[in-house]
């Protein structure tokens, strides 16, 4: 099978995807021009097959997964996605199919989601398909959402619902978990798909930058990521596993298995929306959430301290949590 | 042997080289301002252990060699370094006496060159060392000097001397090459060196600005390269292989071996600058590199046409070169 080059491919499979600045894909460097007031907001997320994603999951869904994590950064810092640069790194036994089906994704989330492929590089590995996607957005100057800016009496807010990823991960194990029995079809389809393809938060971002002093991604789990928004902002929190939003799949699996709490709060991959929104603008907070049609729950409120330990069981008993974090590291 | 985690790799290793952008890597994202009337430029490079450098390289020249050639980019198009994100993907056996002395180096280069890191992303790979750098400069709106806008009767300048590096890569084979024995210790040293760690030409940066219609850095042999460039302007040239600058080393071992004039023209990892310079600002180009220190050559004349076979022997017959670049693809 005749191979394209690395020219080739760039000018066949990628430069259709090429936004103005990115100059067909054919000089050095791509070109971003920046508003009057505004700053750029950067995030660089890298996916290795058989640690991030499966290395047989549709090509489509890996692209647009690796897009998709850098626009959950985006979507968490209040910023409007500008452009991405691509590092593709390809294995050996790469096919044009494959590579076209990927770009295919690329191509259909970047038009979906308003952001252009500015440049990149492509490179071949003896190790496993890796993506590295570069993404860049704008805000108004000095409106950036922080991770570390909550304060004592903020509410603390999550989008959508928790674990599904990580549970939809443990459905793809090589024997099915035993809470599976109890889930239909459907439920199994919908964890799946969570794991499968994240849904960045950007219809958030106007309400965000109105009412949040603070917000980051899910992405290394519930426990351990607001852990870091509260250590980095002085603050402690407690917070009951009832008032977590689970989706009816997470639910049913959780009744069948009580132990699945610490899979849905550590597990990662959630790419749901933490907040943190002072009490006077809670309201409004909610109101624009809806207006997005994106569903929001207060489950608790930031305060003065310093305990890591935050989460609480349906007695009030702190839980004890093996670890705080998926770590795919 | 206890290792860090991500979290701690990131704080103790990688958060004293953030500038104040990067906000101390302890958010989702880094900011970066524009000024009124600039652009940003952004590059993109992956290098992968065992393609594009050796895995037994010193730590600290494979982060010099990543972020080097982001800013040959750079400087090619005439910005300004702003900052830079580093994508680290690291085998199951890093180390962290490995990691501190990549990072000193990156520290090191980072500050002499002015680049802060602003970000980026750590992860761990069943395959080889990879390192994705993605680097942002800054030039004032609509003069970034572009690959494809040289013009005929535009004169060729070739900073530096070529083919050092690809030379510098055959004596790291397996058997020392036959050319090998004519060279001195130093002269060896100087080739080793030159594939070990490129010089972007910064220095040029004002001299292409002023001078420039076109400029690329050479980074896959100047035979392809120049093609590249001519190709995108719709032109060609006549180049004779007498006038490609060369190092002592590199002609003395042509000397010994001429077969060697492919290795140079073809074997890449330059990271010197090509230019077009229309002749009526040629002798000011001149006068601004010298200012700046680095040699320049011309090496030709750009001339309406197609004719991608662009060197000539010294007999002037054109050279058939079996492959314009050397590929990593």
């Amino acid at each position: 099978v005749p191979r394209l080059s690395e020219d080739e491919l760039i000018a066949t499979i990628f430069a259709p995807l090429a936004g103005p600045g990115g100059l067909r894909l054919e000089d050095d460097a791509a070109l971003l021009s920046c508003a009057p007031g505004e700053e750029l907001v950067l995030t660089k997320d890298v996916l290795v097959a058989g640690v991030h994603f499966f290395v047989d999951d549709p090509p489509d869904t890996i692209a647009r997964k690796a897009l998709r994590e850098n626009l959950s950064d985006l979507a968490a810092k209040s910023a409007e996605p500008r452009g991405f640069l691509l590092g593709l790194v390809l294995p050996a036994d790469w096919r044009e199919v494959w590579l076209k089906d990927f770009a295919s994704g690329l191509a259909n989330d970047a038009a979906h989601f308003g952001i252009a492929l500015l440049g990149g590089d492509t490179v071949r590995t003896p190790g496993p398909l890796t993506v590295s996607i570069t993404a860049l957005g704008s805000v108004p100057r000095g409106k950036m959402v922080r991770r570390g800016a909550a304060r004592p009496g903020d509410h603390l807010y999550v989008s959508g619902t928790i674990g599904d990823s990580a549970l939809g991960l443990r459905l793809r194990g090589i024997s099915a978990p035993d809470w599976s029995a109890v889930l239909a079809g459907d439920a199994q389809a919908f964890l799946l798909e969570r794991y499968l393809l994240p849904q960045p938060r950007l219809g958030l971002r106007a309400a965000l930058r109105a009412a949040a002093h603070a917000a980051m991604d899910i992405s290394d789990g519930l426990a351990g990521d607001l852990v870091k928004m509260l250590r980095a902002s002085g603050l402690t929190a407690e917070i009951a596993i009832g008032d977590v939003p689970l989706s009816p799949a997470a639910e049913a699996a959780l009744a069948q298995n009580p132990a699945l709490f610490e899979t849905i709060l550590t597990g990662g991959d959630d790419y749901e929306i933490l907040a943190a929104v002072p009490p006077a603008k809670a309201a409004a907070f909610e109101k624009a959430a809806a207006q997005a049609e994106i569903p929001v729950r207060r489950i608790g409120v930031a305060m003065a301290g310093k305990n890591p330990s935050i989460f609480r069981d349906n007695s009030g008993r702190a839980l004890n949590l093996k670890s705080l974090s998926y770590t795919h590291f």
